[in-house]
């Protein structure tokens, strides 16, 4: 694609960066001013605050973040919504339960999470029948993609989760174009789908989330199976934060918000190009969100995409602030975990877990093992106990698991030495 | 309620029935001309008909039925859908799954399935959240209620199947003054709560459906919650047919449909208020199912509603004509079944199996127990076997079966008679 082909969701992805940074900070006292005089939450946290005098990164930087524990802490206290929403909870389209028990609202506006914009840099046309497999049960998730297909004029398959038989049975008769859900999901379904004899070839184009995606299976995707996959970042309180286009050079920043990257902890700007926490300021009327930190990390890329898109790119999730660690010495990133269990096809997953021992850092890698490798424990125990060093820069024992032996919460990195 | 005091969806439920017969006969061959001009299944079956002569019940019953299994060997003849939608499959707003591997088409008008009308009958007004505990995942259920809920200008928690101590603390926190699902999980949530020592007392209405709903659950929730519950029945291919009202008096028909009672297996209408198979003719400008035959049982109850209501009423869902059987000369209904188990605290759900031994009928009731019942089996096959002989009219033998021990496939009458 040439730039300024044509190809884009709407003309703001190709505007002039320093129109949109203008068009952003012009917005942002408006903004403010909603949240403080709309919600409790925001009246309070900023009271001491001029809204007509932050309209610029320094001045933003300024003001106090907002963590999911205090959305979950002024939910509790002020339930069910917490004060944080500007429209009555008699006004919204649907509320979802998030882990940690924090309710999201949805309001009723078209395409409300914004994922259209990320389908359609995926590739996504109307007329595509979408195969969504993420689930519309207590989370967002489902629908964040269902209505968004249907924004682009798209008939949706409402999957779900698990089923997978049936899943496999479903595409072989309806043949989407179109696959979304987790990467690792989408390999289940091949990989099922020749243990039961069945061609499942209609899948031209796929949208990911919700774990790692790397490059290995990126192109396992397309040269296995002629699948273009691009992924996207988003969360179930902000919705669409950035999304990958075909010049596959990190993720691009979304149109509805503001993204600044701060030392995790202390929301304070890191330099350019340094990995932090991914902070938000959403322009969401009816849940403004000012300086939210999402916990997640990643860093600013340099440059600008090569697809013509003029957004800020970001480099993808590189891991929660919460997990991140260091072990003699090294950061161990949970991507870096994750990367390398994407890439063992022996591995369903796997969790590092550390300690101390004599004094020392100590680190095990308890990796689930997919049923079909069970026979073969000794030579995997090696293999893998090689390529996790390579992998990670650290030596580490191996255990292996039996398949469902690990708790299933998302903690890749299970940090004990602060309580052993 | 007044006759006439407003309390109705809109003006159509009050009408003169005189002008709804016209009204739905006048606009009959439109219908037909749609569905023969644009899909290629009523094209074939409908190909000597001249549409422009069917304008009355007894012309339309000397047109062909469709039953779920012509769907059925319509997609599969001409994948995906048969050749039975009016719109192209890249138009449509969902496609569904059905068991028997049945593709259930949803365009994109608002409140596609028409359940919003059974909604308001049970009371659910605009701001009122409603907890949906019907699957989002491959069948319409979730949605049809989902999309209802919201065109009513209600916010929805998509609770979905499952999850039900999570479920739990989401009522216990959101204050839900809607339930809608199946009355045996609403009944699951309010003894699991009890187990749990929460309290949920927000419901105050419910929309129940999937399952039979005797009077004494719907005494249970109003006396002991203090929940109205009011019952509705649809299908998957045809969206809402009938739906309660306060009147307590059967099931009020829809208004965008044409329904029929026949006996089964022939399609030939049947007397004023003898059971037979419901057949539904439905103004779909989407999917028009011209005499589709739903294989569910009920009767015409005769005069009008005491709501004020005009449309026909059918009596609810008396059973499968595909299950209802006939043992020692007794008419056995799935229904019966069903409201024994219901009826009985120690029953999950149970099964009649019926064979030929001795050259005579024998039937033996499965009944699948619920845990806290299993220290006193003697004494529950007892009870159970008094009771069951008084449900039934007819002697028959219990077997305990452990929870989860029949299969969840919605079969109640297992007859055996006719391969052994």
């Amino acid at each position: 694609m040439t730039k300024g082909s044509g190809c884009y969701y709407d003309r703001q992805e190709i505007r002039d960066p320093a129109d949109r940074e203008k068009s952003l900070f012009h917005a942002l006292p408006g903004l403010l001013h909603h949240a403080i005089e709309n919600t409790e939450y925001f009246a309070r946290l900023l009271e001491n605050i001029d809204p007509d005098t932050i309209t610029s990164r320094e001045a933003l930087a300024s003001l106090p973040v907002t963590r999911k524990n205090d959305l979950i802490q002024a939910q509790r206290g002020k339930p069910p919504l917490g004060g944080l929403t500007a429209t009555a909870m008699s006004r919204l389209a649907h509320i979802y339960w998030s882990p940690g028990s924090l309710y999201d609202p949805e309001g009723t506006r078209n395409d409300y999470w914004r994922f259209a914009r990320a389908l359609f840099s995926a590739g996504v046309r109307q007329g595509d029948l979408v195969h969504n497999t993420f689930s519309y049960h207590m989370t967002p998730a489902g629908m964040m993609i269902d209505a968004a297909a249907r924004s682009l004029g798209c008939p949706v398959f409402p999957a779900g989760t698990g089923q997978t038989d049936r899943q496999i049975e479903v595409i072989r008769d309806l043949r989407p174009k179109v696959f979304v859900g987790t990467p690792s999901f989408l390999l289940i379904l091949f990989d099922r789908a020749r243990e039961l004899g069945v061609e499942i070839r209609s899948f031209e184009k796929a949208l990911v989330s919700g774990e790692a995606f790397p490059a290995q299976t990126r192109d396992r995707l397309k040269y296995e199976h002629g699948i273009d996959a691009y992924q996207c970042y988003g969360t179930a309180d902000a919705g669409l934060i950035a999304y990958e286009s075909e010049a596959r050079e990190g993720m691009v920043i979304d149109e509805s918000l503001i993204l600044e990257i701060a030392h995790p902890g202390t929301g304070t700007t890191v330099e350019p190009g340094e990995v932090g926490e991914i902070i938000v300021t959403l322009f969401n009327p009816d849940y403004p969100l000012i300086r939210y930190a999402t916990g997640d990390l990643t860093r600013i890329l340099p440059g600008e995409s090569s697809c013509g898109r003029t957004n800020t790119r970001i480099a993808g999730w590189m891991g929660r602030t919460d997990q991140r660690t260091k072990v003699r010495g090294m950061f161990v990133d949970p991507e870096q975990i994750g990367r390398f269990s994407a890439e063992q096809q022996a591995i369903v997953r796997s969790r590092l877990v550390v300690t101390r021992k004599n004094g020392q850092d100590d680190i095990l890698l308890r990796c689930e093992i997919s049923p079909d490798f069970t026979d073969t424990r000794t030579k995997l125990l090696d293999s893998l106990r090689a390529e996790a060093q390579s992998a990670l820069g650290l030596r580490c024992d191996i255990e292996l698991v039996e398949a469902g032996g690990l708790p299933n919460d998302g903690k890749i990195v299970d940090d004990r030495r602060a309580v052993s």
